[in-house]
């Protein structure tokens, strides 16, 4: 059985303007692949309502799970909970655990829950929310997408909260071969390797060293021995050790 | 005039499995933003023939630019070429200046321009190419997509060079107010200001640093009195000061 798929939708004018980095399409990569779900596409949307609610509709449709970061907090430019509501026909409206949760937290800071951070409570009718352990304002999971924050903290533990909930396939290994050979010369017998290896996932990654140029060889796929095995004639091949 | 649009397209499962992290569409983000040209959308797809196709036909008819990002190596797993071809219905065969630049670059080195090396010439019919001053091999634009390559040095100099020959508006600038407010403070004054201001955006990118709340406020326009006039607007109105 093929693993489930994903996707992952950034939302943020500050990513596209390039002023902030992502990290966490990387983050949420590396958490994918570790649980046996396979991200197979990522996209970076402005803060605009039609935009995400064009890219949630597309990515839902088309792979098992969604995970959006960005655009949940209580400034006049945070639309996400808005957007997702409109992308499942689902009305968005402050719900009462949300609201309780929040209003707690704010009581024990001393701080005044005021209209802005009431927003924060603001959920699509039918969502499950994730817990937020760092800042309190929860995501939350509607049909298979799940909103998540955009500060990398609070991302990385919704991010384990809900991965753990999904049951992934096996997960994904890898091994890899470094050689300081150029890309030309790999490709014959690397082309080679991969048509007689299809359960064998194949990629070569060049690098640029002081003028050396080399590339890491990267085999993936589920089964271990496999991998060492198609490594290892790679190797050979090439002329290469494997340590 | 509005500025013209663009979108980032990454190929490579590389960065889908965590395994590599994506700097260049922070690096094209930065430049385009210097240029006056608004990136809107960025995509990272897997190597798969039909994925790629479907995203630049996608992306090439909502943006006037669309900038792509590795898979025109000489490996089995660079397919953009070909899979740019298609998307525009271009045939893709070996193009005689690019293999010339090619022949001459390996016989310096001293290497054979093998059958995988003579791939890297493969050039869709109708397509301009974009000088590598870095490792030769080609990349190219056709209708408004530019193919460039993966590995960071090489993709820099083609997003100069590329960059150099359109025509942007005016470069977007940027002030940023940095507070030790909560978000949920700075909501209700930064919702009002943006009312009043509609031809500047603001923006509010909250973090935290060893337990304290804050944001960087980003006002982002193209006119450098006007942003610095709503910066200070919003310093006074949230008591703080502004250097």
């Amino acid at each position: 059985m093929p693993n489930p798929t994903a996707a992952m939708l950034v939302i943020g004018d500050e990513i596209l303007s390039g002023r902030t980095k992502d990290t966490n399409t990387n983050h949420l990569a590396c958490a994918l692949t570790a649980a046996g779900i396979d991200l197979k596409e990522a996209r970076v949307v402005s803060d605009e309502h039609d935009h995400i609610v064009d890219a949630v509709r597309a990515l839902s449709a088309r792979y098992d799970h969604v995970f959006t970061s960005g655009g949940i907090g209580p400034t006049h430019d945070d639309i996400t909970a808005d957007a997702v509501g409109a992308a499942f026909g689902a009305d968005v409206g402050v719900r009462d655990d949300a609201r309780d949760l929040l209003a707690a937290h704010y009581a024990e800071q001393g701080k005044e829950f005021n209209d802005a951070r009431k927003r924060m409570a603001r959920i699509p009718d039918g969502a499950t929310l994730i817990d937020n352990p760092v800042s309190i304002a929860p995501g939350f999971s509607i049909g298979n997408v799940h909103v998540m924050a955009g500060v990398p903290k609070v991302f990385h533990a919704m991010v384990a909260t809900v991965i753990a909930t999904l049951s992934g396939g096996k997960p994904l290994l890898s091994e890899t071969l470094r050689v300081f050979i150029g890309e030309g010369d790999i490709a014959g017998p690397l082309g080679a390797l991969a048509d007689g290896n299809p359960d064998i996932s194949l990629g070569s990654y060049p690098f640029q060293i002081d003028g050396v140029f080399g590339s890491n060889i990267v085999a993936r796929g589920t089964d271990p021995v496999r991998l060492k095995s198609v490594i290892e004639q790679l190797a050979k091949a090439l002329g290469v050790e494997h340590k």
